[in-house]
């Protein structure tokens, strides 16, 4: 069965599957989320009103037998920070989607009546249902009745209230393989799914045709070189499978570059208590899982499951850069009420990053003090409740900055600073700077060259080589992110060429091509300069392209500032 | 004496006064401000933060015996916008500083600690004291304690809470003859006040040496023809005087362009309660006082004294686009109430269109009900306490909109739209559209032409001659703005040859100059450049020069949407 387009159309409440066009057959994930948007979204439209579109899409290579290929893209108008948006996520739903021969979902219009609905994906199509009995519910009660619902093996995509309630900072939950919660974090992507008045989307494989593979024998062999080298490589072989993302807390502490009480200094004197060797014991100790993977086939296992005190399950997908924003940057040194603050942001279903930055400047305000773990919770819960306060919070950080009056807000084009300091992790500033989605990390995760010396060493407190480092890694992640790969699998290939040319050997064997690295390179230009054409049609310039002035504070321990010249930042655009 | 440019640095307390540059001698109001701006500001910076200033001029005519020159114009970037802004206003205090020979005051600098102060300018100069006792104060007992400490004809300029808190409404207060308030009121400079840390300014002309008249002959006899052209107009001879602005109520009514319950309608059923003949009834009745002036030398006389139902004075300055915000625009048709909100928000210090605006979007989200004017006087006062939901408000429509996730939120870049439908008052949609400092009728008063038939008529319905209509106008205020004239002379002006030649002679005779009409007109024309030029390096493209998405919906009852194409409206900077 050839693949199809679905296009939902939520004004008329009806579904068409489309054949896909020639120029789309090669594209997949962020790739084609972005070139969807791109050509059919008005660049200067409300993003929750009616000419904004949700486009799912997954990668390239997801739902074949390739290593950490299962990363589902969502794409459209951010309604954070209006630029264009692709977040994307593990979880089930996209190798479902993928082997049903969906490559993308556009769900377009506002509904007419003032209600809920649901969508439902199968062999046969997509079908739209009115849903009353889970408004107003979490995000582990909709997967749980949806599984109820639909059997125990469903894909779910969902929003949860602060979804409903259209807050900027909600989130899309993808439910992973044990029916807890991976997310389409940042962007505001749930808000989208809120204004489009979709609660959840199931997805059932059964009878899936699955996806076709041109050269299985070459797909073969070169999923197994690709797997060898991720198994191979330190980190995405050993480091992330022991300690999480959180192994990062210590590291950047040491590097000076773990933003600290809103950005006020690199250190915290509470790492020890919050960091990843901290949490390795405390999940072993309480009988949680150490390691774990957010989606079938991945052999990275970088995720795990925490257990509350009395041993039952409190979270799990628990973050570097969640237990970064609420430890150091909110100065709060317990992970339990981190694991708690998790666990209610996935309910809720908001992005934990920009949450942390929100809660953090909340506390910047006054709202509540520097290292008030109960206060934090309470906040999350007005967040989820909707009060005046949960909606001042709700907006994310760049709004409630401006609701107070403040200046220190850790924000570019609207969306929270995350968790390595740009004056003392340079490539990361640099990244935050010129990426077409506002502050992301993962957009071109610098601090790989810079802290961690994978792909070569880049000074992290020098301004040389920052910005062709960052370019690089963002036409790199173009890529990796179009593929449905897992970005961590960058680590192997920075150091590994024989990764990097494994990936294209199997989008050749899968697709019959014979496209080469370059292309694959060209392709991640592309889909950045398209994404920068739509923001500028957006209204975005250069000038957004800058860091917040009070980067011009010194950062202690290595007292630097953020010194980049506009010039020098705007010379990433030079390709 | 020599006028001079004070200079007052925030960070170190000092004062200096500084001979005004050749090229800004022949410059006043917002000519003057915006010039400052554009020079001195960094564009891209945060607009409460160190690199904004704050700028006071009197308009090049002030402090004369011109009829109707007593305006002053405060600029600086807009903490509400991001745009440059100039915001001009009557009260006493720009007389004072002209006839002190303050050409301008620029605050610049953020004090290094948490204290508020105030300035002092006299014949000596200008002082900075640290303020205590009036922190937290209304305006109303600000200005009472400013004159006991300093004397009853004491100029006066204050923040009330609302800029002490930088909330993105707060306006700048001006002490008028009778010791009541006029304001600098949109685009949020009390915010940008209150980030200075200056509670008032106070200003005392005894012994000033007055405004030097090179050819005070010339001077009297151009005046003398220039106040004849104000008297003998039916707008600013006897309409404005016997029923102020509010006139415009039934007139707006009539014409289908009075925006009603958050810009739904074009005409409200409560409109008889609201209108400027009830209010005159009302105020005569009440023993207040329909007419008076807002500066020494108004002969237009459009404000008054509205007094409560006790006969005790409640409120003044007491303006249609005020009124018809939360009367039409909230469907509150108790003119009582509309007054004692002025009342609160003139002593909270907060702009009473961005509030008005807020609170219908406020009325969209929820919170209260259209109609509730009970409702809508509580959250003013939450605004006031600075609450979680004062806060919500404080931000601004735009900012509240976002929180609740909504689209039909009347602003364009960021600010909100006043009085009249851009959809059945089309050029006053290119104004808002266009003009460097976001909605804001008073950039462009198309409404003359569309519906009052100054200046002859272009029909406010169809798109024909609107946007060069609003472009002479638009060219036409910039150059008023820096006279130190109130707009309200653009009535006869527009009329009447002689009155802008009686401008022109003016001007000639005080400097000694030989400028022609074409001059005056180029100097209008640069003033928007140079502030658009500004506004580009900030960030604003064409993209922002669009109206709200939801103007695409029928207007009734001439059932009429907005429809320039996004080439008809940029082909208003076609000069």
């Amino acid at each position: 069965m050839a693949e199809k387009i679905y296009r939902v159309n939520m004004t008329t409440l009806t579904v068409s599957a489309e054949d896909v066009p020639r120029e789309w057959a090669a594209l997949g994930g962020r790739g084609l989320t972005s070139t969807i948007v791109a050509k059919e979204v008005k660049p200067d439209c409300h993003p929750l009103g009616k000419y904004n579109k949700l486009v799912f899409a997954p990668g390239m290579l997801t739902g074949t037998a390739c290593a950490n290929s299962g990363r589902l893209s969502a794409g459209g108008k951010s309604p954070l920070t209006g630029t264009i948006k692709e977040s994307n996520a593990g979880g089930s739903a996209a190798q479902c989607l993928a082997r049903l021969g969906v490559k993308a979902i556009i769900i377009e219009g506002l509904p007419q009546k003032d209600s809920f609905y649901s969508l439902h994906v199968d062999k046969n199509g997509i079908t739209i249902a009115e849903e009353t009995e889970l408004i107003g519910k979490g995000n582990y009660a909709v997967i749980k009745a949806v599984r109820k619902r639909r059997g125990d093996k469903v894909g779910v995509l969902s929003i949860g209230p602060a979804g409903e309630m259209k807050m900027a900072l909600a989130n899309i939950s993808v439910r992973d393989p044990e029916g807890n919660m991976r997310s389409h974090g940042r962007g505001g992507m749930g808000a989208l799914m809120g204004s489009k008045k979709i609660k959840y989307i199931s997805i059932d494989d059964a009878g899936a045709p699955g996806v076709a593979i041109a050269d299985p024998e070459k797909f073969k062999e070169a999923s197994r070189v690709f797997a060898k080298c991720l198994l191979d490589h330190p980190v995405t072989g050993q480091g992330l499978k022991t300690y999480g993302t959180n192994i990062l807390v210590n590291i950047l502490h040491e590097a000076g570059g773990l933003p600290t009480q809103n950005f006020r200094t690199g250190r915290f004197d509470g790492h020890d208590k919050i960091s990843g060797e901290t949490m390795h014991d405390t999940i072993v100790e309480r009988g949680g899982k150490p390691s774990h993977g957010c989606h079938a086939g991945c052999i990275i296992q970088c995720s795990q499951v925490y257990n509350n005190k009395k041993g039952a399950y409190l979270t799990s997908g628990f973050e570097y850069e969640t237990i970064w924003g609420f430890g150091a940057g909110c100065c709060i040194d317990d992970l339990d009420a981190i694991a708690q603050a998790d666990h209610m942001m996935d309910d809720i279903g908001i992005d934990t990053i920009e949450s942390a930055v929100t809660v953090g400047v909340a506390m910047e305000a006054g709202i509540i003090a520097f290292g008030d773990g109960k206060g934090m919770l309470g906040l999350l819960k007005e967040i989820g409740k909707g009060s005046h306060l949960g909606r001042l919070l709700g907006a994310g950080a760049a709004a409630l900055g401006k609701a107070y009056g403040l200046t220190r807000v850790p924000v570019v084009k609207g969306q929270g600073i995350p968790a390595y300091d740009p004056r003392s992790v340079k490539g990361m500033g640099i990244t935050y700077a010129t990426s077409t989605m506002g502050a992301d990390h993962t957009a071109g995760y610098s601090t790989a060259t810079n802290i961690l010396k994978v792909g070569g060493f880049v000074d992290p407190l020098k301004k040389e080589g920052q910005v062709e480092l960052s370019r690089n890694l963002q036409i790199a992640t173009a890529l990796i992110d179009s593929t449905g790969l897992c970005l961590f699998v960058a680590f192997a290939v920075l150091d590994k060429p024989e990764a990097f040319n494994a990936i294209v050997d199997m989008v050749n064997a899968k697709y019959g091509s014979s496209i080469t690295g370059d292309d694959g390179i060209a392709l991640g230009k592309s889909v950045l300069k398209l994404e920068r054409a739509f923001n500028t049609e957006a209204g975005f310039t250069k000038t957004h392209d800058r860091l917040p002035e009070f980067f011009e504070e010194l950062c202690p321990p290595h007292n630097v500032v953020w010194d980049f010249t506009n010039k020098e930042i705007d010379s990433f655009w030079d390709f």
